[in-house]
Parts: C-alpha cells; sequence; structure tokens
C-alpha cells in the first residue's frame, strides 16, 4: 500500500483504514484516511506492508529512519519503544508525547487505554516537575504512567511510577511514634525504673549520646531509635536526636557538657549535613505515619524504612528505601536505574520524596516486565 | 590499674606492660611505661580495666569519651572500629592514621600484620588521590588495605580496597578485539559472503547503526558488539563505534550521508555525552586487554564487562562492573557503598577507573565481613 508523507504524518487511502486500524488500531482515521505517525509509519515499513513516498520519491526503509530521526526529537528511540511493545502483542495509540497502551485482550473503543508510555534516553536528565506533571496527566484519568528509558545499547527498561499514598494508604504499623516511658518487665531491671525525662543526651559530632540504660533499652527495644553502643549506651543519628528533642524526651549538651537550644542543634546539625532539614522534614512525616525510619546509608539512599518493628529478636526486613530529593532536582537514569535495581535485589521499594513546599511528595519506582 | 593523660596518650607503668601488651598487644611500652593511644585507653576503661586520670582527677567512661572526642578528630568513630575489632579477637597496633590489624592465630612480632584499616565516616567525600595514597602504603609493605566506614547509626562496613591489576593479571579471554571478517558456516549466508571493509554506518544522534546484514551478524555473533535491532541492523553504541571506526572497519556518514572524520565524530560524542573521551580511553583499554565492554546502564555504571563471550546462545553473565571517574573525583561514600551492594547481589566485582595522566589506575573495592 502506498503511503505519502504530509507535514508530520504519512498518509494512506481509505483501504489502509480497513487493513491496519480496524484490526490493528494502529493510525487514527480522519476524512475517510488513515494518520500515521512517523512511528507506525516505521514498523509497517519494517514489516514490509507499505511504500513510503515524499513527494515523488520512493524511501526505503533505512531512507525513512533518516528522514524521521532528522524531523522528529528522539524518533529512533520511540521507534525503538514502539516496535518492542507492538512485538509483545500491544494495541498502542501514539500520541504527541507519549503512548496509549491497551491491556492484553483490550483495545481502543473496548477497553481504556492501560497505560501511558513516555519514552526516556538514558542520557537525559528527567526534572522532577516534568515526573510530576506527566504523573498527574496519568493519575487524572485513571491510567499508569510507565516510563521506557533507552540505553546506549538500545535496551528497554520500563519503570512504573506511582505514587504510594494515592489511596491515603501510605501508613506504617507503628502503635506509637515515642515509647511510653513506664519501664515493665520487659525491660531487664528489678524493681522497675522509671528515666527521669527529659533523658540528657551528649552530641558528639555527627551523633547525640544517651549513657543512661534504662532510657537507652526502651527508646531501642520499644521504638528502634538508634543503636546500641554496649550495653548501657545508645547512639541516635542526628534526625532522630531532633525529633526526640522537639518531643522533650532528650535534652543535648556538647562535649563541653553546655546545654543547647533546638535552633543550636539545629545549626550544629547543618554544618555537618547540608541537607539535613531537608531529611528532617521527610523523617517526621514518616513518623507522623507510623514508620520506623532508619539510615539507608548501606543502601546509598536517605533512609530504610520498617513498617513495624515489634521485637528485637525478630528485627523484619526494612519495606522500603527512600531518598529525599529537592523539588527541583534532575533525576539521573542511570543513577536511578542502578538504585532501583539495588533494591529489588534486596526485595524492597524505591521511593523519592520531596517537600514541595505545599506538600510532601511520595513518587515511587518500580521495574516491570511490560 | 591507674593510667594518667599525657598529650596525646595515656600512660600506665610497667604492670601494664605485663598486663595489657604482652598478652593483649594492646599500646606500646617504651622507657619501662606503657603507652595508650586514647581508642585503647578508651576500651579498657569501658572493660574496667584501668581507671583514668587527667591531673589529679579521676574521668569516669564518658567523660573520658568527651575529653578524647574533643582532642582528636574522629575520635567516636575510631572507638566504635576499635571495639568492633577487638570483640572480634583480632590484635591491633593503633597508629596514627590507621590500625594494623593482625591475622587471626597471628600478633605482632609472630607474624606481620595483615591489614591497614582506615576509618572514614559515611558523610566525608575520601577523594581519590587520598585513596590511592593509602592503598599505595599499604601495598608496599604487602598489607591489605581496609576502608571502615561508619554510617550514621555507628554501624560499620568494611571494604577491601586492591588492584586488581596488581600480579598484571588484570585480562580477559577474547581472542581478538575485533572479529576477523572472512565470513564463515557459523553466520548464515549461503555462499559464504565477503563484507567488503569499511562498512557503512550512520549517525543517529547518540547511536551509530549499521545496516549491511552481513556485517551485523559478524560484529555481534563473532565479539559481541552492539545490539541488533532487528534481523540485519546493528545499533553500536558511541564508544564502540569510534573504536570500529578507528579500525577502519566501519566509516560513519550522518544523517544527511555525510561522511564523518574521525575528529567530527569525537566532537558530536562529547556533545552528546560530556565525559565520552574519558569513557573511550578506558574502553579502549579494556578492549587492548581482551575484555568485552559494554553498556552498564540498567545498574548505573558506565560498563559491564565480560571476560569472553563466546556463544550468543550462553552469553555468561559479566565479571565486573566499571565506572569511569576522573583521578580527582571524590568518593561519596553512601553512594558507593550503595554501587558496591548493587554490583554484590548481582554477583559482580565493582572496579573503578580513572586516567591519571602516567597511567589508568583500576581500582577495585569488595565489601567484606572481618
Amino acid at each position: 500500500m502506498k503511503a505519502k508523507i504530509q507535514g508530520n504524518y504519512v498518509v494512506l487511502g481509505p483501504e489502509a483504514v480497513v487493513a491496519f486500524y480496524q484490526s490493528g488500531y494502529i493510525g487514527r482515521p480522519k476524512d475517510g484516511a488513515l494518520y500515521l505517525r512517523f512511528v507506525e509509519a516505521a514498523y509497517l515499513l519494517y514489516r514490509n506492508k507499505i511504500e513510503v513516498f515524499k513527494d515523488k520519491r520512493q524511501l526505503d526503509f533505512d531512507s525513512f529512519l533518516k528522514f524521521a530521526a532528522l524531523s522528529e526529537d528522539f524518533f529512533e528511540l520511540k521507534y525503538i519503544v514502539y516496535k518492542d511493545l507492538k512485538e509483545r502483542g500491544y494495541y498502542i495509540q501514539s500520541a504527541a508525547t507519549d503512548f496509549r497502551v491497551y491491556p492484553r485482550g483490550g483495545s481502543p473503543g473496548k477497553t481504556p487505554a492501560k497505560c501511558f508510555v513516555y519514552v526516556q534516553s538514558e542520557r537525559i536528565d528527567l526534572p522532577f516537575s516534568a515526573l510530576i506533571q506527566n504523573l498527574n496527566n496519568a493519575q487524572n484519568v485513571h491510567k499508569e504512567f510507565i516510563l521506557a528509558v533507552v540505553d546506549e545499547e538500545s535496551d528497554i527498561t520500563f519503570f512504573e511510577i506511582k505514587r504510594p499514598d494515592a489511596k491515603n494508604s501510605f501508613y506504617g504499623k507503628m502503635s506509637y511514634s515515642v515509647p511510653d516511658f513506664k519501664s515493665d518487665e520487659s525491660i531487664e531491671s528489678s524493681p522497675p525504673l522509671f528515666p527521669s525525662l527529659p533523658v540528657q543526651a551528649v552530641l558528639q559530632k555527627a551523633r547525640v549520646v544517651i549513657s543512661d540504660g534504662v532510657a537507652s533499652k526502651i527508646l531501642y527495644q520499644k521504638a528502634f531509635f538508634g543503636k546500641m553502643l554496649d550495653e548501657e549506651r545508645l547512639q541516635l543519628s542526628l534526625v532522630e536526636a531532633l525529633y526526640l528533642l522537639k518531643q522533650n524526651v532528650i535534652e543535648i549538651s556538647d562535649l563541653e557538657s553546655k546545654m543547647m537550644s533546638e535552633d543550636g542543634f539545629i545549626q550544629h546539625a547543618i554544618l555537618i549535613e547540608p541537607d539535613f532539614m531537608k531529611k528532617y522534614v521527610i523523617y517526621h512525616d514518616l513518623k507522623e505515619r507510623n514508620y520506623v525510619p532508619k539510615t539507608g546509608f548501606k543502601f546509598g539512599t536517605h533512609f530504610r524504612v520498617y513498617q513495624k518493628v515489634e521485637s528485637l529478636d525478630k528485627i523484619p526486613h526494612s519495606e522500603f528505601l527512600l531518598h529525599v530529593i529537592s523539588s527541583d532536582h534532575p533525576f539521573k537514569m542511570p543513577m536511578t536505574s542502578g538504585a532501583i535495581r539495588l533494591a529489588n535485589s534486596v526485595h524492597k521499594r524505591m521511593i523519592y520524596a520531596a517537600d514541595t513546599g505545599r506538600k510532601i511528595e511520595y513518587i515511587e519506582f518500580e521495574r516491570i516486565k511490560m
């Protein structure tokens, strides 16, 4: 079947509407003709189903690819993804910025599209704002948002990007964010002791140490704060310390035994970790959601997060890794891909969090097979 | 036993030499006295083996920790690592910048030290130059170089850092870097075809495409260059394309069919990937060492590297991930830790490479248990 390039489309006659649209849903019918986007035309050309002409000159497949690559940004990447999805048996409608993919067994007109697939080059940064916009576009019409990242050897990695809190269900299972300080038999001391609040803590550069053995054990065993340095002493991270300071559970003095104000402690913390307050805002929100956030250092993320820690004998695996980013953060795909792969390899979800000023956005990346 | 703080040491009498040095190798004897570094004194104080006095005033454990933290950079981190290693049963000699750790069953005077352990805070960048210097110090006296990274909850991750090419054995097993272009029966074509060299290739933004089916198959099936886009077309990454261009295996033209010079191609590649030449220098060196380097995008690294690829039916797992860095690169420990953990999770080694101008340094990080 003969097709003609017209502007940004490749156009065929009514017989193409029957051949390609009615059964395959390729292209869009208009005024009796069939309008194909370049990726669709390239695919049909590759399958030897059409012949393509520019003015009077026939273009073979290679020539058409060159022409389309010159005309459309990232054409070669979009073609790789389109071809891959077609070969997996999906019906696809090609829109200006993305592909509308229909669920297996579904089709345009019969079922709604399942997801919007956006094509992304591995070497191009993806700004957080653009990601959110695409996510909103998809979510507003109840579609999944899929990112198809094409790497330098033209392999495709598909990520589903979603809001874990979309159904207002992003909550942990801890019954309390700070333990009740009434000591009981589960803490070994007889007779039962009541640590006097606030508990004294000492700031040592980048960690805060509590020496009161009873308070240490209660904080650690009942709410999994910090880590025991020895049988009596508990070391807290800076975010944990600020949280407990704000709750008046602890008071913090420096190495010269001078009591620190909250502002003084925060200033010190920011000197140690420039993004301290960014981290703290998210830490606080996760605690409010009844999660137990701990350091994610070993995984290269800010936090690893537990839904619930009941017993120190059986610490569960953390449920997800969480990294805090700025609302203008540009995602660099190779690094992001590595982070998600790492999370998967230890059976955890990967979530990014940003304080946009209006709200905290939680964004989950999940690697999927299409 | 009573001990006195003197300058940067804690000093005890001859009975301490017997009690702590002769059996435990803690401290250093000098002029009949025993000189302890602050981490050693803290440990013995924690074990209630000594009492520590500053001038005439006795310091309890917490007070001594505060004093030592004020006196010595990163004291609290060094103490955490020292205590951990002691509790694992090692004999340790504490030097100015590191710990000399003796192998299990060995001890100072009886066996040489096994490794130099350097303590690193997770939040402090580690410059490549400092890493190399410490590695050289250790290697020059045939010791392993261990980095003990302490995270914000005082957990320690131990990494062995080494040069994979130290014994001149860092080589792959490919018999050739570019395949012999005499087609044979293993490539399906009858009668056997000889592609004419150089093969024509087209640059499409960030990839180079070969349309000659025979050449494509030979490059891919015999030497694992690129990735087949379909039955005839091979897509090469930019580094692969430059390599084949320099070998006169391919000629590259642009989308407007204009032949590109090598310099023109390199300029274009640098626009696409600013660190293109940095990557290429390492790619070339790995090829010279008979390895097969491919993109490491999925893992967040520049390359994944195979020792040998014999048959496309049985592509082996890649042996290591390799990331190219500048010789002034500062290692950020959380990211580095995540990268190594990811490599481990897919059973690969993690290697960094930098062109220092004088030579290419290959540095391997391996997470170990002490």
